[in-house]
């Protein structure tokens, strides 16, 4: 093996490879004058002659162009390539050092990661952001209108992505072992346009790539063969193992994406995957003049990475997307598979060196495709392999919505991946020993229960279910909050409870990098940070509960007055974005009210939407000197709706309609003023969040698992009104409950009161009076066209599933508390200060070493 | 229009901004502090250390890789994208130094461009190839290995495409301002395979982008909309515009190819197009479920540029080869449009600034599309706009084959391209002012001459002759040899040399480069030439009659020596990549007898195999003391048949047949071996050509147009067998009919000899039993199932078009010539020399300054 290391000491070039050690353990030089290439070298460049020759370099030769032509974007791409070759360079460190320790890794499979820009984080993290500024400023430029010339990385749809962009930043500052694995979508989430004649929410396509992506390493050696269809032949020698061969092979091309650390060498990589044809163009029909033909092949391979399916919390069953989760989770552990083969460890200790996290149960089908593997290529025997699988997976669920689980249709599983249908079959049936026949032994004749745990449910068709898939496949199953925690094991996976008992089950409640949530977001405030806590922004950064050191100076005026003077700042960052954007002024003297996260029921942008036409209503009817006394508030929403999700369109399209009449109503526009702010992303997220004096997070209690963009609003000062849901309740007992506005039914509640709506309802008008007013109000066309509303009117006034009237008043209430709570300026500024000081726990370095403790069992491995 | 210059200043950045003047005319510093920028920019590298840490930081950072697992192909990426930025500091400067002086340029359009390597031609031509040699060589690689991994760039057929890469090389050491433009076909020329079984050719598809192309620069910001089908609505004014309108928008995406001049800062660019969707993904299919449809716009856009079509001189009519020729047409004349706008003359003026060859009838759209720009979107008047047109295209053939002239379905191009039709109906229709009624008024009522001169042709369906349209179109018209526009004046166009006058028929004998044909791929005869010569290098490769220089050495015994140890060096190294790549050994003190070009009936590699199954058939007759006294021979093949060319396929076949009988046989195999190299290319050609003593141009007489090949084996000191044809004639002329072997029947005996064929057919066996012999032994199945080669039998004893029964006898003749000559070896060395030596006629500087001169009137800017 010695000799096989040898053999592969030229070779070409998987990430990993390594040196050669001499007897004395050295690494031996492997090629050519060892002084020639260690002068020729470089490291990290941080000196001002070094990053401004490597941006006019770059500017030179990448991109071919002389000072007479560079634009901003000239300049972001020039500034980009010079720090991204810094990137690799402590990449490249990283892989090898992880190589040659060989430590247990874990590997976070996720479908989408939600990286928005990288420019300012990476800089930030080598801190070298004041240098490249100085650099760009000589060079003509302003480091901020560079920064902003980056397109996000928009490959996902909201929170579950974005929680992994944040678990992969604090897994590389914290000098964790971590790998992500995802998919390289040409098309992000697409671009949302509001349509300018009818308000109504109109998508385009996201073409990210198109001007090159300095972020991502093509690795065109990493390449592996993902089959689909074809037939799976079993052998009859009862190991339970077969053959799967024909079909369509397609080719899994990887990309990788560099993640550094703060204040680390540490650069993790997160590998996506792009699909290509296996065997390029067909020539020979071509020739023969079918050119359809020919081109065919080559489209349906490259179509599965084509686009991200822009559907959030919602599951479809749709082809492409299974073989989407096939191709990744196939690829993924191909490439985990030959990586650990490197170590020449025998296949039994594999979960000794891998653990796999699976992202809500978008990667379930890893756990049959592990199977597959070890037992039909590496002919381990069924048991065995079953308890090595049950060893390295572990799963997050994400959601309690029904809608949102995932399941497959069996005869479309089974035409896909014919393999992994008996494999599934074998789990759930006769070939399974540890499975169905322990759960008949433990509860002998409950066939209820068999029912409710069984992988495929009943009816036409048959369905795989993934979670339940999932849950039986890993070694813990949590959620993302404590309540959301608690729902999974009560409402979802009882059954599975009982049966594993519950230390199966825990919580990792969700958390935020503070890197890019607070020090890249909002400098201002994390500048007053550091002055304040008298300590160096790495050491508060990197260790969050550092924060309480505020309360301390909450009493302090001067220091109130610097808290405010930043958030008045960014509130006139805000108000100067917005003018830019549409073209009109916001008065920054005004509460900022924002909501901002995915268009859906469950949200609630609908009860925010009813309760500021309630506010306009009132001011409407006051006198001009009784509007002088009102709280001045200008609210801001944004978010996407799904594409093919009506009701939540519906929304938007109320809410520009609503800000158009608002905003030009001479009679109050003074004092409320409404904008929707078009095709939310994360780098918008950057601009509202720190601006915000209070933010909504009104989901019906029991249906947000955790959210996160309440921890943003949180870190950065801005106030809560929330239901009692989801990472709220965790916030206000950070916080205390008197910094936080809290309204609305409880989680308990929640199921009488639909059960009342359908059997026993009582009519808006007796319920809530002040919504049947609002309802009516729009239904009058008082925002356009009547009839258009309705549907969305009739969700509310008929069924009311998320109890917007069983929730209205109080909701008004809470409002009405904030209004009361905000004209006692230096009372709010300290309940600020105090929702700061008290975020540590929130910081998704807390979340990653939770995972890597609790679950994953890796360690952290500081590269020098 | 100073303001409008001042306004262009910062805006990004079409190729050729420049900076604003001063009111001294100094170029002002654009942005950012100048001494900052000056002393951050990089020249061209050319010390050692300079290159090594070039070359390493490649290593590091664009390939992410670490010595410990580089290899040959690492080191050759990151070797050329080190040179890759030397090229394009020279390109920059080259294109604003061209955008500054304005001066008339030169554009080939073609539409292929057969490139093959890249590295270690630009390192020659930047005279860096001994310290990259060097810098290599201490980092643990040897620059010979690393050039090999290189793969070539194959975006053409043969003859035509390579001839195009020639004048390239010439026109930026010739230091014109010449713009090459063409695809860039994601697949080149197939590669070739020979089936194992039964030695029938294969092809498979060239991804040749795979591991990206180090040569290319993306243009993001260069893209055009491109329009096919549609409507044309024209206006009733009688001007003659229309409105084009609806159909199928595509975008032309620029990438720029850096063509560097030898021994010159100037470089050339050549622009490859293309082709992508104008608006990416169909999102509403998509999500409405329909991702066919989703993707399929996207597909049929990508698809113009995927596949460059593998037929050479043949014309199949098909809808995509047409869509290329027009797409790539019109982003040229719009890229040309708008570089010429910015120069702000008067459009009448645009043929002063610009003149275009058309490189074969491909591009004839273009004149059409010019009109189009014209008359359509400039509002010239139709007469002015067809007198600026006529004086700036000019046009070449290439061919005087009837099959290889293009010809296009009026219906196809109606519905295609419905307002280049009206265009096309306009110039022979009856508002054309200038061409058919002047025709009509010098040649009252000869209607047969008009419809032989019309441009569309009767029948069904009509179909429009490109070439007549590109002769009426632009201002001169040549073929390639003086043969052969002496047949383009009498065969195909005489009725417009009639009408024109024959000065608008001019003659440029084809040419090729002697940097790649004789430096870069014979450095031992290009050392023995300079030394002998006492010139530098860069001198006699710049002027290449000074060859003539080595007739006064010819009969020094020390030179003659020197001059056929080279000869043997590049046999062995030809030995030596044959064992390497078919594992058997040539005998190098054997004669090496050559022939690689494209298969095709009329170039006659039915003749030569034939006559090696003569010789074959001679040796196995002689007893083995006869057999010692015969000439040692190896005959090498190589070339590809369009897949489609069953006849083409069939002689490959048979080769590889043979050699497989012959090369085992024991009684004849050291005296007569046979090789067919597959998957010819430029790289091969540049093993193959040096190797050769005898080289076999056999065409038919009157069908081969120049042939390159011929020139690049001479320029080698290898000596021709070949037929009074195409530029051996010109040959012949410069080395004395004494130094090359002719043999056949000459151009006017062809037609008769034909006729003779169709009408009086003599049976083989009487006309050459010689050759009936060999064809019988083929029939007898001697070389594998006799009933396969019938249909490649039946085309020499049926009709025999090629006149292979009336050639064979004299080409046998000749062989024997040739085994004589080759037996007196000091008087074949000296044969060589004056070979070589009589070369100068052929280098591409000399055709490429005769277009210069004679046709685009462009003048030479040395940039510095
Ligand atoms: C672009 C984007 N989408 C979605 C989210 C998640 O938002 P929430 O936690 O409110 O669902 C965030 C978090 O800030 C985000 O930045
Ligand atoms: C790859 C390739 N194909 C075709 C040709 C043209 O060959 P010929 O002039 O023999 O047709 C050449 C010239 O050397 C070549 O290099």
């Amino acid at each position: 093996s010695s000799q096989a290391r040898r053999a592969r000491r030229h070779v070409r070039s998987l990430t990993g490879d390594f040196p050669e050690v001499d007897e004395k353990g050295e690494p031996k030089w492997p090629k050519g004058d060892e002084k020639v290439w260690k002068d020729a070298m470089r490291g990290v460049h941080t000196e001002l002659p070094d990053i401004t020759r490597s941006i006019v370099g770059h500017v030179q030769t990448s991109l071919a162009r002389a000072p007479y032509n560079l634009d901003d974007f000239g300049a972001y791409q020039a500034a980009a390539l010079s720090v991204r070759d810094n990137l690799i360079v402590n990449w490249n460190s990283t892989q090898l050092a992880f190589s040659r320790k060989a430590p247990k890794r874990a590997y976070y499979l996720s479908l989408e990661f939600l990286m928005g820009r990288t420019l300012s984080n990476a800089m930030l993290n080598l801190g070298v952001q004041p240098t490249y500024g100085e650099a760009l400023t000589n060079l003509g430029f302003s480091l901020e209108d560079v920064i902003v010339q980056e397109r996000d990385a928009a490959l996902g749809n909201g929170g579950l992505g974005r929680l992994a962009a944040c678990y992969l930043d604090s897994s590389s500052t914290q000098e964790l072992p971590v790998w992500g694995y995802g998919l390289r979508y040409k098309y992000g989430i697409f671009k949302q346009l509001i349509n300018n004649e009818d308000g109504s929410q109109l998508e385009a396509p996201d073409p990210w790539l198109e001007y090159q992506n300095p972020w991502e390493l093509p690795r065109l050696d990493v390449v592996y063969d993902v089959r689909f269809y074809g037939t799976a032949q079993r052998y009859t020698d009862g190991s339970g193992r077969a053959v799967w061969s024909g079909g369509q092979e397609v080719l899994a091309a990887a990309y990788d994406v560099m993640i550094p650390g703060y204040g680390t060498k540490n650069t993790n990589n997160l590998r996506l995957w792009e699909s290509k044809p296996k065997r390029g163009f067909d020539l020979q029909s071509f020739n023969a003049g079918d050119y359809e033909r020919a081109v065919e092949t080559s489209t349906s391979a490259a179509a599965i990475t084509s686009v991200l399916y822009p559907n959030d919390h919602t599951s479809f069953g749709k082809e492409l997307r299974l073989k989407q989760q096939y191709f990744w989770t196939a690829a993924s552990l191909a490439d985990m598979m030959r990586r650990f083969k490197n170590l020449e460890k025998p296949i039994s200790e594999f979960a000794e060196y891998n653990a796999i996290q699976l992202n809500d149960t978008h990667p379930t089908l890893a756990i049959v495709e592990l199977m597959r593997i070890l037992v039909d290529e590496e002919e381990v025997a069924w048991d065995a392999a079953w308890e090595i699988v049950t060893n390295t997976f572990f799963f997050t669920n994400h959601t309690v919505l029904p809608e949102a689980l995932e399941k497959w249709s069996v005869p479309l599983v089974e035409h896909l991946l014919p393999r992994h249908m008996q494999i599934i079959y074998d789990i759930v049936g006769p070939l399974n020993m540890l499975f169905l026949q322990s759960v008949e032994k433990k509860y002998p004749g409950d066939t209820k229960k068999l029912a409710r745990m069984s992988l495929v449910e009943e009816g036409f068709p048959k369905q795989i279910r993934m979670a339940n898939l999932a849950v039986i496949g890993s070694r813990k199953v949590n959620g993302v909050a404590e309540l959301h925690s608690e729902l999974v094991k009560s409402q979802i996976f009882p059954d599975f409870v009982d049966f594993y008992g519950p230390s199966k089950f825990g919580n990792v409640t969700n958390g935020i990098t503070p890197r890019r949530w607070l020090d890249q977001c909002n400098p201002g405030l994390s500048d007053l940070i550091t002055n304040t806590l008298k300590l160096p922004k790495d050491v508060w950064l990197k260790d969050l509960f550092k924060l309480e050191g505020l309360i301390q100076h909450v009493d302090n005026p001067l220091f109130q007055r610097r808290w405010a003077a930043v958030k008045r700042q960014n509130k006139e960052r805000l108000a100067l974005f917005v003018e830019r954007l549409l073209g009109v002024k916001v008065d920054t003297d005004a509460m900022f009210d924002i909501q901002i996260k995915r268009l859906h029921e469950y949200k609630r942008q609908t009860l925010n939407i009813l309760g500021v036409i309630h506010r306009y209503l009132a001011l409407k009817k006051m006198t001009p000197a009784e509007r002088k006394k009102v709280q001045k508030k200008v609210v801001f929403f944004a978010g996407k709706a799904a594409p093919g999700y009506y009701i939540a369109k519906l929304t938007i399209r109320l809410i520009v309609n609503v800000a158009r009449i608002i905003n030009k109503d001479p009679d109050t526009n003074a004092y409320l003023s409404l904008f929707f702010l078009p095709d939310y992303s994360v780098s918008l997220a950057e601009v509202l969040i720190p601006a915000s004096d209070i933010s909504q997070h009104i989901s019906t209690a029991g249906t947000e698992a955790s959210g996160t963009s309440n921890m943003k609003f949180c870190l950065n000062g801005g106030l809560l009104v929330g239901t009692v849901d989801g990472a709220n309740i965790e916030i206000a007992e950070e916080v205390g409950e008197d910094n936080v506005f809290f309204f609305g039914h409880l989680t308990p509640d929640v199921e009488g009161l639909r059960y009342q709506h359908v059997y026993h309802p009582i009519p808006v008008e007796e319920k809530s009076p002040a919504l049947a007013l609002v309802l009516d109000t729009v239904s009058s066309g008082a925002f356009g066209d009547e009839s258009v509303y309705e549907p969305l009117l009739n969700t509310v006034r008929h069924g009311d599933f998320y109890i917007l009237t069983d929730d209205f008043d109080s909701y008004i209430r809470a409002l009405e508390m904030v209004d009361e709570a905000y004209a006692d300026r230096t009372e709010w500024v300290k309940k600020s200060i105090r929702t700061t000081a008290k975020m540590g726990k929130f910081s998704s370095d807390r979340c990653i070493q939770d995972y890597a403790q609790e679950y994953w069992n890796v360690e952290s491995i500081k590269v020098d």
